[in-house]
């Protein structure tokens, strides 16, 4: 069997997480990486190539993952590279996913490629899930809790605080939340209820760390509606114990059926690196796009449209045999 | 709209599940039940028909849904449906599903017709998972824990002891070994530390409790290597507080990516009723086959064939700008 020869576009935190996932897949083979920085200032295993430079590579990659981000790289990056190739990404700006959609998949079907846009976890597995759940259970509740996780824009946040050096924040679900919705309880649940927020802040030096605790939890929109906790550290613990980028979150649906009958499904993710799970799954699903495009279709898919076996490197006799 | 017009082959707990779904799912109608019983000891709100006179609903069922049992109905009532009509069915039979697939693709091929097999929760839901959860994650660990739930076949082997007159068994995952799968410990366990078994028996009078419970205890294959637990109560209170049919369970992975970093994937039901429950996506799946035949597919499928955005009744620009 040829492997999928794959091109990573972006070499960031999740191009790199690709690089390492394609390692872990032996039917995938890592042929370039190509970035709008000079090229020269990326050491890597393979070529680094200009992004300008990208359609020399047509017909020596199967598929290009993107992985610039969602606010300015993929809406231009996206249907550019449908142009030249088949592609995959993790486009997760929920409101402008209609607008990317038609944007890539007019160049896509154009030029005969296959793109699947948004997989990731959120958007992706937590979509496919909450779709899966409510198609099964029409009458219920649905319940989201993110992480225990970091998130960029709580920690940029604290950092902007007058007197913080540095800082990270967490975003925990409630434990007694989770409990009640696992429960059955169909609890309703203010902004209060769901998450904990969980500081580690490094002050500067003589900075007054009460007027920053007091600054930080009374800041509207992202700390005032919520239990918040700080921890006030310092910048070496900071960095051996919070440069991990851990994530996750919990999808319920508390239903019924029949007359009353309680029926709970749930999805949870519990990740030890946000960008190197996002890898994965980018890397599951350009598996999906090279089956596709070996079938001759065309034009842009979500994961709503993408069957899990094509997923896997098993055919669908190895996967009825030996997982149904 | 038309609604999509369903019929139900075999009225037992399965087939009564799958009318109650039918009416929390507006776009679906139930036009008939069918049975190999006397269609004058059925009451219902449809036509009962004999399951011997199913082709004159030819051009009058859009999808009938299959709820007889995997042992002896389905492998004869697959493939002889999938012949009139587009069929979904939840055989569950795990070793069989090769051949039966075989047996109902050949027909529904051949007589244009599309039949998805095997849906359900397991085979199905967690089959889906699995292969998401290897696909993502190729390196690492599977754990699957079933319960807390009735087995019909403990309760069975129950029954049959001496001097019992009535019984139920649960099976009840073991919340220690539950726990250390979650915290990403990758435990090894044996038989014994991933279930309990929990035993509701009603005592014929005068009968020997602690004989009986000796020798349920030590029941070679059903309880000797397990945990096993016995209460004994009376009959009015097992038909009280143990006639319900509640079952469900978790699917883990607990993989790595990159250099050794954990990532946890989780599924997880917890089902009032087994029977409801398998019932409502049986629906679902339903709806899926309704969507295939109209694009003029056919063939036998399992849920590793379907996007999940088939069984929607939304569109899919619906279903990406509410959902994703």
């Amino acid at each position: 069997m040829t492997a999928i020869r794959i091109g990573i576009v972006g070499y960031g935190n999740l191009g790199k997480g690709v690089e390492k996932s394609i390692r872990q897949n032996s039917d995938m083979e890592l042929v370039a990486i190509f970035t709008r920085r000079d090229p020269q200032s990326i050491q890597a295993k393979v070529p680094v190539v200009s992004l300008d430079e990208a359609e020399s590579y047509k017909g020596k990659v199967d598929v290009m993952i993107l992985c610039g981000g969602s606010a300015t790289d993929l809406p231009e990056q996206g249907p550019q590279l449908a142009r030249m190739f088949h592609t995959v990404d993790s486009f997760d700006t929920h409101a402008r996913i209609p607008e990317y959609f038609e944007s890539v998949n007019s160049v896509a079907a154009a030029n005969g490629h296959i793109s699947v846009i948004s997989t990731g976890w959120d958007p992706g597995l937590f979509s496919l899930n909450r779709l899966l759940f409510q198609s099964i259970l029409p009458e219920g509740n649905e319940y989201t809790f993110w992480g225990r996780g970091v998130s960029q824009g709580h920690s940029d946040a604290i950092r902007r605080v007058e007197g913080v050096k540095n800082g990270v924040q967490y975003t925990i679900p409630s434990e007694e939340a989770v409990a009640q919705v696992r429960a059955g309880q169909n609890p309703k649940l203010g902004t209060r209820d769901k998450h904990v927020r969980e500081c580690f802040v490094v002050a500067e030096a003589g900075a007054d760390q009460a007027r920053i605790e007091a600054e930080i939890k009374s800041m509207p929109n992202y700390f005032a509606d919520y239990d918040t906790i700080v921890h006030f550290i310092s910048e070496e613990e900071l960095k051996a114990n919070h440069s991990a980028m851990p994530h996750g979150g919990l999808v319920f649906r508390s239903g019924v059926t029949g007359e009353g009958t309680s029926q709970i499904m749930e999805f949870g993710l519990n990740l030890g690196s946000n960008p190197e799970f996002t890898a994965s799954v980018l890397v599951a699903y350009a598996r999906a796009v090279y089956k596709l495009a070996a079938r001759g279709e065309s034009g842009a898919r979500t994961v709503f449209d993408i069957p899990f076996g094509l997923m896997s490197p098993k055919s669908p006799e190895q996967l009825r045999k030996e997982l149904l």
